[in-house]
């Protein structure tokens, strides 16, 4: 068995990976942290794992995190990078959920997170667990960092496209829409039901986060610098990205036939038959991406829609899939769980 | 392995079914009936199946059904005592879902689902497929009718309290509250999105059809007839029952207690602890019920809260359930998802 | 033109006041006032107001409050009793939309609301504003209490049946419903839409703040103590209270004409035809109450059906109805506009 | 007073139609027809409506709808084209809300519509109701085709950079998500709660009816063909259309002040500040669009946010403020309800 320990684990990502982690069969979950509610039964927080997780938070300092062959961070921005450098220096595999290790860059990491970076050593050495395109090095990783949402459900909708060259790179449009979940467990107004229910709106429209996540990976599945417009959008859901990718046609090809080929060998990565649109719902509570390829009238505009979980293949479920790559269990042990619908 | 058929696998149960059995360890899905969309796979048109169930629905008088040990009925109210007489005569072991077999006192159920029973001797013959009422008898069973949504939560509720003849039992009331998934895959106006969301009402308060049958049940526990007043809800959540259920106390007790010892060695059963409020989410999409016993202000009402999944342990998780018993399977195989939260 | 003023308008009721009151063509508002949002624009907040309402939050401080013919205080429990005397003593009448002046016994308030109450002297000159109980003296008031959002689902839901005592007072029993906005614009956890979504649950059935306002309006109808069991529960819509009402029935009579002859005057209370379900929608963003009365297999049960949208008959439209009635205005102007279906 | 017939009020925007001209102080509506439910109580199908609308639905052979001075057809498809030419001819001024006359180039209108066209002649002499573009021809028609929902957001989005040729007219892209409501009040499986709560999809991004009606808009607006890419959304609200415009820049300009100017005297377009995020909710129940533009990271490509009330802008409230022009009312009368937030 494998000895698991989470930091962090009162968010979405946290409980979800409690969920997944506690039904994998290879997993023993050895230490759960939180600096807030130590001392507090996990399943008293979390009523969806009584009887099937006898677990209690602990104080980060006391739980014995070094025994553990992998951690996962499931921490705001800034911790991990605090905090995984001495467990990595101790031989444990860490698996960061959030952004610390995600850009290269490191200054350009700083510019968009508003902090210093501690740890630009282990930016270095970081592996970006996108295992569709970077499985080889995941396997060899001690430190994953675990893409974002949106930067999955993009990067896996457009890297047949780059990978071809077959279209206007400098003029990429990402327009993506995401469930309340993708903004945490976090106590805010704006994530209010009475605020969010009955209600559309897009966000961050002038820059966010995920943007240089986003535009860093194309950039390196292309070779060179892409141009990308990414506009997120918040979706009345609870789980869910549907990405909506618009792409200028610059070489002919059938890319039904190249989004197919490319995937074949992907567990994870469903593409669809022509003229499908995927919702969000086929792939909820499971680690899938869905892909439809549109070519609406023939025009030169191609259309691609890419839906994952957001907690899933956007976190937590692409995060045992990196752990599962790295201690070369199979890929999908764990991650089997059929869609739930409706 | 089992080999299972499903007649009528295209709506809401029907899909779940597909769900819990695709996973099941010990079941193999031979047939799926429907007569409307014989030759439709079944992954085009529930995609969160694609690339995990090879099946195309079969017209239902070409199937080998005959061929099967167990067969669901997932199909209107009516079409079961039509149809799985032939199969039972075949030594096929059949779960309806449907209302078919339900009711025993056969006038009284021609009076509720308005039309004639063709097979009363079927009736006589079937087992209530509640376990942790009549685990006994389902295991011997040939036929099981499996309750109905709203009567599986109400009566889990209500059974330790009539058991134990406590409550003043001329005058129960079942305040029951349901998402949309209850009225099933029906084009019906009163089930639209723009008809349904962001709106709560009663309805049925004249008389719904789970009036019988919830009072058919708790007389056979108490022994005699009781009093129910049973007023159903709709409420804009897909899956989820929610019971609040109010009780006169005509003998005191330790009621914490009474529920413990009463749902103790019950897998799918979970008491909670004094002053807990279960909320549907913590058993979405599991076989799960969770309940918690009230006495609000010291008054001599008692108010007992049970969820519980309606497609699950209101629908298909309590037919699988039911199988494995039947079967001689551990009954928890196959439903030992973690519900999915949030 | 009335001037009026409102402290704390960037919650809900707040907000719900200002899209009455700028609609209202008797009403000048002169002042809102926020303590942390002094000196933002009233519609860079709401931006459903830009353009029609120019004014900004001013420190309560700075506002000309006294200048004003009636004051709303839209502010948390305990700010009014300390802020409303000063502008009570200068001769402004006040409607304050919390909790401070409902209930009479100081020391049970002082128990449910959890403070020291700072001015017993105005509870006792408050009066109650339900003006289908109270229209007489809410005329005379200078400071009205504005009831809460259950107790007037509740109360008009009962008041027909405990004036003519035909049932059994003892047992009362309010199962209620309420959306997410009741809980009103603080940022908590529970009120996220990743845990009120797709999610249904009762809260607070231990004792819940509304339970001695109720108890002491239906006591106060009836002229003695009445017993009631009251279950709030939370659904997932914004805006709506639904209760449904338990009656033990002491004595016969047409009680759908009892209601209809009751409310036959009332503007904003509407007794549907029976075998009606009023559904919560049909009153939202409207200051109506819709009640259906059912006896249910014509048991001694009787169940009343209410529904009232939380935020205008069970917040800021009543506490405009009673302004209307307290400076002699018809008491529906500004009230009149239909509900939003669908 | 303005005398008012609707053909056809059993929808959603026959519904809308009602609740705007019912608190319209012009107009009084005379009659309301439906095939299907002559005879029935407006009120008893919309309880919203009971006690301040008190009109049965009649058949339209028997409605003396040529008494009338403006009939509203919120009908199917392919009915005013056969029923509008006759009460035309009797002088009965006609507002169509279905597609029957927005298309000019009939051949195209009867591939999109999949009907034969029986009114040509009429299709010649149609206005296309979007006042903000079409006001003088609007004053002086006889009949006006009111624009689709889509079409409303995405034109009123684009026109101020397509009047101002400074983009690329080839390849506008409009990525649109819509509201539930939209797909009407029929009984569809793809429109139930189930299907469509907690879900997001594209849909008809092969080619959706308001294709051709945006892009004959923009290409009148331009005076030669554009290019445009348009996928619309399905997103779990009822009301409310957001649409995401992107444009490729060719000449710079201040684009804040070339909208600002381009809608400052349009009393239902609200330019928003720069770096804003417009909510359908801000506009919800109201006849507002409300516009914002946005650069991001000053790149070369333009985001233009346009949200609507699909059943008001989009539908029954343009055709009111249409109604308001022909008969040279105040444009707004009728109209100027404040949005309903939350």
């Amino acid at each position: 068995m494998v000895k698991v320990g989470i930091v962090g684990g009162t968010g979405y990502t946290g409980v979800e990976l409690l969920r997944l982690l506690a039904q994998h069969p290879d997993v023993e979950i050895v230490a759960i942290t939180s600096r807030g509610d130590a001392g507090t039964a996990v399943s008293s927080m979390f009523p969806s794992l009584r009887g099937r997780l006898d677990l209690k938070f602990e104080d980060p300092s006391l739980a014995n995190l070094k025994g553990c062959d992998v951690v996962f961070f499931a921490t705001p921005n800034g911790v991990a990078m605090q905090q995984a450098p001495q467990l990595l220096d101790a031989g444990v595999r860490v698996v960061d959920l959030a952004a610390d290790f995600r850009i290269t860059d490191v200054a350009e990491w700083e510019k968009w997170y508003g902090m210093q970076h501690v740890s630009p050593e282990w930016v270095a050495k970081a592996v970006y667990g996108l295992p569709e395109f970077n499985r080889a090095a995941i396997r060899e990783a001690r430190l994953v960092a675990n893409p974002g949402c949106y930067p999955t459900a993009v990067q896996l909708g457009f890297m047949p496209l780059v990978e071809a060259g077959l279209v206007d790179l400098d003029h990429l449009i990402a327009d993506a829409k995401s469930g309340v979940s993708g903004a945490g467990r976090k106590a805010e107004v704006s994530s209010l039901f009475s605020e969010a229910a009955d209600n559309f709106k897009a966000y961050g429209v002038t820059g966010h986060r995920h943007l240089p996540e986003i535009r860093q990976g194309l950039s390196r599945i292309a070779g060179h610098a892409v141009g990308l417009t990414f506009v997120p959008h918040l979706t009345p859901l609870i789980r869910g990205i549907h990405a909506t990718l618009y792409a200028k046609i610059k070489g002919e090809a059938d890319f039904q036939a190249l989004f197919e080929n490319r995937y074949a060998d992907e567990p994870f990565v469903d593409v669809m038959p022509t003229k499908s649109h995927p919702d969000t719902r086929s792939v909820r509570a499971s680690n899938l991406c869905r892909i439809a390829v549109h070519r609406p009238q023939g025009s030169d505009t191609l259309v691609v829609l890419s839906v994952i979980d957001n907690l899933v293949k956007g976190a937590a479920g692409q995060a045992v899939q990196n752990m599962n790559i790295m201690l070369g269990l199979t890929e999908t042990v764990g991650l089997w769980q059929l869609p739930v619908l409706p």
